[in-house]
């Protein structure tokens, strides 16, 4: 009978089971004017085509976020239209750069799940890789979600768990870095003069703008990369929910740290890799997100002279500024403001 | 005196009257990403360049409502902008595919004048073209609004009415199946296994999701089909009228109504025709619009086994979820509830 | 210690200073889509490829504000994140006509520097020249803000003032016209019948129509034009501040003014040279814009038959109807409801 997709149940989900997911995605100049109105990003290479070309590339990439929510977006449907909550991110790598023109779709491979006590839900773990026209890797990584159970089962009959081992921090050779630097570098372009070397370890930036969200804002990104979860959207069903309120898809707010972040990591051209990430707390219109990060570690690329890495933890907060640097309480949990916890490693120019 | 355009009154119709409507539009990729942005649509044709051209297309098309919209907006100044409401659509095919670069401009006659007895108001039927640069159609459509007069007049001197006899449903010799199913159909990217022989007359399709309109979306959409009408976006004046505020262009319900109905419907990779509509129930910011569809008829192309076509009553209601079909009441008036009740012609592959 | 700028203070500046800002910003289809959806300009010129061809353009050109707002996007960050107020305009040129895919870079000097005797602030006088990427000028204009000190001085202590003489409103023979009419041009498809030679000096036209801004449109434009000013975007820190909400760019309000101008304009294809202007009063999300025209003169260019300018004063009053020409009180100041005082030169075809 019915024709209508109601989303996969954790029961659904079995281990090594391939997902190829809907919607080819053309990416185009309208995309990067949107994404650019919806965050504000001002990092040179993704603004200016010729600064691009000084870099190596053959034109403008599409930013490296733009692709992560577009790759993740076609997954939802499949994976977490039941979800009760986004649990993290690991082992996140790009791949070939993505340029207006391209279609990017996406599949993802079952590695994990785990029944969860209560008899009502359990964590799936899933491989997404999204892949360009010539079916090159654009994106790879793996996240776990919690999903609704379609009817509940007793705690003797939860049945086995699989628990895949996660990746840790992408290692240096497992970057990708698309552009170089060639002919030199114009930090008064660029909007920083701070190069990769001249950061050190246990350094912390305060990025200091904060932006507010609206309803708006965070809907339209969100149709943008084709995301259907319902909690986004439907304020008449989420008005009977615990929040009462839409919840912000936790890629808006990566997006909006990101932009932020410009402001004392301006040359941080481009996302490497997820290594991880936690979406703390919810975040709802209204809220105004701030921004701090700390420099994880200083990582040079084999081979190269002209580009470095740096794995940074990005911390983002609402309605709390972060010249105070906010992360966890005394309990060890994170403090209720803060939103954010992303561990990722980017690109810089080396001096 | 005055430079400024006041909008035709009702005593500014005449019978043959043929109307060139101003500002020549050039479709972008970024009218493609701003249409994304604004409804999530993900039907796999007008999402995808790959799957696009796999259907015989040189390129991606433009959504064929983003093309009404823009060839309707063309005609509100002249139409529209004294209309009390706007009645009812008939007889809309849509011609030539448009792609991005292509200018669409619009002209319209006038086919039909009823002055209104209470002699304020008159309905105008026009019928509307749109063209791109080449001078092809692209629409066709009949509309009629109820407008004002500039001067009210007594009962005994209205003057004739000249009701045109409406166009049917689009009959389907006349309706044009741009794209083919050559070399096969992915059914897994597209997003639906249901393609047009699986679907039964009579069948009902709740399409569960619902979205909240935001009052910048709405403005956003109908500033960029550069639609004048003063309701939608003067709230200092709306706050004087009956409503209290700002009116919804009724387009924007359409277009998410076929959003939404991607799910339940996948593979109507496009509308053929529009065979009548109402907008039954004003919409104001807020509001969460949810969908239904029900199939009228299931018609076959003449000389066509790739391609078939569906009519079908595509219904939205708004703060009411679905499932339960809501249409009218006992009275034969529509719910109060619903908003839209729109007649249209989708294709589909066949098997 | 710290990587993040927090913007120059007026200690900062000096006389002749030269400053080279950030981020090359390369214009592309979504921009023109973002700005037509923000605006709903119907300019034809800048709306339809054919209509720009038939000017003899190659292509369908950038509006003229929307190289304004990147190019003073891109001063913000080094001339006015400190700023209290943004005082006025004044020879404002635009040079070469912008097409999708250039790329738009700013520099600016320092012609004047005041302070004021409060001791905490002083006014920068800066010339802000725009650039595409093969260095010519796309637009080159002057304006002065009061910028914060760092550390207030004492009265004795405040430094001497350079008060550069500005230009006057932009003489014919420095107006560029980049576009002619060859062949024709249909009133009725540029959507209206009045030409140059048809305004009078003296004359005033209200442009009748209403729209109301909403958080979501101003923050999204801001974002687009790369302006990283605090008040637009932090309702947080805003909340503690005298308006107590987030202030709209003035940009902004001029961009909305054009748009409703074109009801009385809709020949004035372009903007040629921004005279003057003053930010009379804030304007916030809520408020609905109006605006009237007054036409201060008609002027020939030099060896041109085709095409004429026209010196207008255009003035937007916020939740106030212009039809009364609101500007000024019995006190000779703004009305409290006056929200933009815009002298500029626009271009127009002739008889």
């Amino acid at each position: 009978m019915s024709k209508t997709f109601a989303g996969n149940f954790f029961e659904d989900f079995a281990i090594g089971q391939e997902i190829v997911h809907a919607t080819p995605r053309t990416l185009t100049e309208g995309d990067l004017a949107l994404y650019g109105g919806l965050y504000g990003s001002r990092f040179a290479m993704t603004s200016g085509e010729t600064f691009a070309k000084g870099l190596g590339l053959e034109r403008m990439p599409v930013d490296s976020l733009l692709v992560f929510h577009v790759v993740f977006g076609k997954s939802v449907p499949e994976i977490s239209l039941n979800a009760v909550a986004n649990l993290g991110y690991a082992g996140g790598v790009w791949g070939v750069p993505v340029y207006v023109g391209d279609t990017l779709t996406a599949t993802s491979t079952v590695i994990g799940l785990k029944p969860n006590s209560n008899g009502t839900t359990g964590n799936v773990y899933v491989r997404t890789v999204g892949r360009n026209q010539h079916d090159e890797t654009v994106l790879d990584y793996v996240r776990w979600v919690m999903v609704r159970r379609r009817e509940p089962v007793s705690p003797d009959a939860l049945g086995e768990a699989t628990i895949p081992e996660l990746p840790g921090a992408v290692p240096a050779e497992d970057l990708v870095a698309p552009w170089r630097v060639v002919g030199g570098y114009d930090t008064a372009v660029a909007g920083s003069e701070h190069l990769w070397d001249d950061y050190e370890v246990g350094e912390r930036i305060d990025h200091v703008d904060g932006v507010t969200i609206e309803e708006s804002d965070h809907m339209l990104a969100t149709r943008l990369y084709q995301n259907t979860a319902r909690v986004h959207f439907d304020q008449h069903a989420q008005a009977r929910s615990t929040a009462g309120r839409r919840l912000i898809y936790g890629g808006h707010v990566i997006s909006l740290a990101r932009a932020l972040s410009f402001n004392g990591l301006g040359n941080a051209q481009s996302v490497a890799a997820l290594n991880g990430g936690t979406h703390a707390n919810p975040t709802f219109a209204g809220d105004t997100i701030y921004a701090w990060t700390e420099v994880l570690e200083r990582i040079e690329l084999p081979g190269r002279k002209d580009v470095g890495a740096l794995r940074v933890r990005t911390v983002a907060a609402k309605d709390h500024p972060c010249a105070d640097f906010p992360l966890k309480g005394e309990d060890g949990r994170y403090l209720p403001f803060v939103v954010l916890d992303l561990d990722c490693t980017v690109l810089l120019p080396r001096r």
